[in-house]
């Protein structure tokens, strides 16, 4: 393999490992804006077909229950009274065709009475995706509220096992 | 034309996009510190000389309207009282030289009665971004405070009409 | 030097400052899954060992003392009650081996007694780091509460003195 065509495709797989963090990073970022917007068929795309939203209350399994939970009376009263789902900028792990991130999420609400907004809760979250046929999607997206139960830190903690966190650069 | 030259316009065509996307992330990501530290020329500076800054309240048309509103008594009573003008990380949409983002803020204030952080306001936030000759600058910012008005959630959905959303990294 | 290997080297540049800003983005995002984790040797590890992390509080110097605040029985009373440290995606600036970043960070807490999240404090975040053989490492981070003490906004300002801010996708 000649030296151009050794640095050729070593640029094309750098390249790629930034295309694929910054890809599934807007797939995370995406959330906010359509769930806050009842955008219901479009929140359940960011989902594999038999994809998984397991929140501390609700276990979602597959597109049309993650499409029901938009649609519900009890989200459609969020959107109507002023709500945001603030989502923090994920921390990305790619590893091939898989994908982890680990964030935090607001849901930041208005109450009708004061006209105040207030922080209804902040939650940990731990996504796994995978690449398809038709790009980066969620397999499961697992919530937790950072209350105190000893599941949410380690929700966390589980992506940093073992591994240093911010390297990538120094590796080139 | 060579493989080499495919391979090396192709990685300059999908390395400027990364590099587009980032510095108009940067650009969004600079407004918190440079409007909470008063910085009023490099505020206005974000935008187009004729650029629009629309928020619910208050059209500010051109760069000097920017810049009065940063020097008004008003904010700068946020500023000496304690205020953050927390800016999300946007979902970024470049199109050629023309660019939307979607986002959220959080105005959070201390109160100086209480001494308490308050969480004033959630607002969508939705960005038209021109590059020019001095590269990205906002030509529209538009602000919906997040209290239930349709308008709001119409912001945060008009991105995505007709969109995937996390796919670049998939067509590589 | 031949047209092919002036592009391979100018590709070569600017994909190793995007890898850069990328990896101390990652770095700064992980500090709060760390944190609130009470992951006390990774959080210190994102410092150099004499790294300095300046809280209005709390002077901490090297590792040792960074990992002592993640133990203690204050920081850990935070965990067990629910605590989010929230982390603003940063604005970062890369200069060779050194770097800059400046964010916010909010303090989110539960109140035993309600129930109720409450935002404790946002603060001005000010990180310095350097490239050494292990990667991006932390040399020091200021952080300062956004409260109406003058030096949070000077803290917020001192990056984009004499710079702009979204520039790079223009000068390609």
């Amino acid at each position: 393999m000649s030296d151009t065509e050794q640095r050729l495709a070593r640029l094309e797989q750098r390249l790629g490992a930034i295309e694929d963090e910054l890809a599934i990073t807007r797939l995370i970022l995406s959330y906010g804006p359509l769930v806050d917007s009842g955008s219901a068929d479009a929140v359940a795309a960011l989902w594999e077909a038999d994809g998984v939203y397991d929140v501390d209350e609700l276990l979602m399994n597959g597109r049309d229950e993650i499409t029901a939970m938009v649609l519900s009376k009890a989200h459609q009263r969020w959107i109507s009274g002023g709500c945001a789902h603030f989502v923090g900028a994920p921390h990305v792990t790619v590893n091939g065709d898989d994908a982890v991130a680990v964030g935090y999420t607001l849901m930041i609400v208005r109450d009708a009475a004061s006209g105040a907004f207030t922080l209804r809760r902040a939650t940990a979250n731990h996504w796994r995706l995978r690449r398809g046929s038709d790009g980066w999607r969620v397999t499961t997206r697992t919530n937790r509220v950072l209350d105190g139960r000893p599941e949410s830190p380690e929700l966390l903690a589980s992506t940093f096992a073992g591994s240093h966190t911010g390297e990538r650069g120094s590796t080139v």
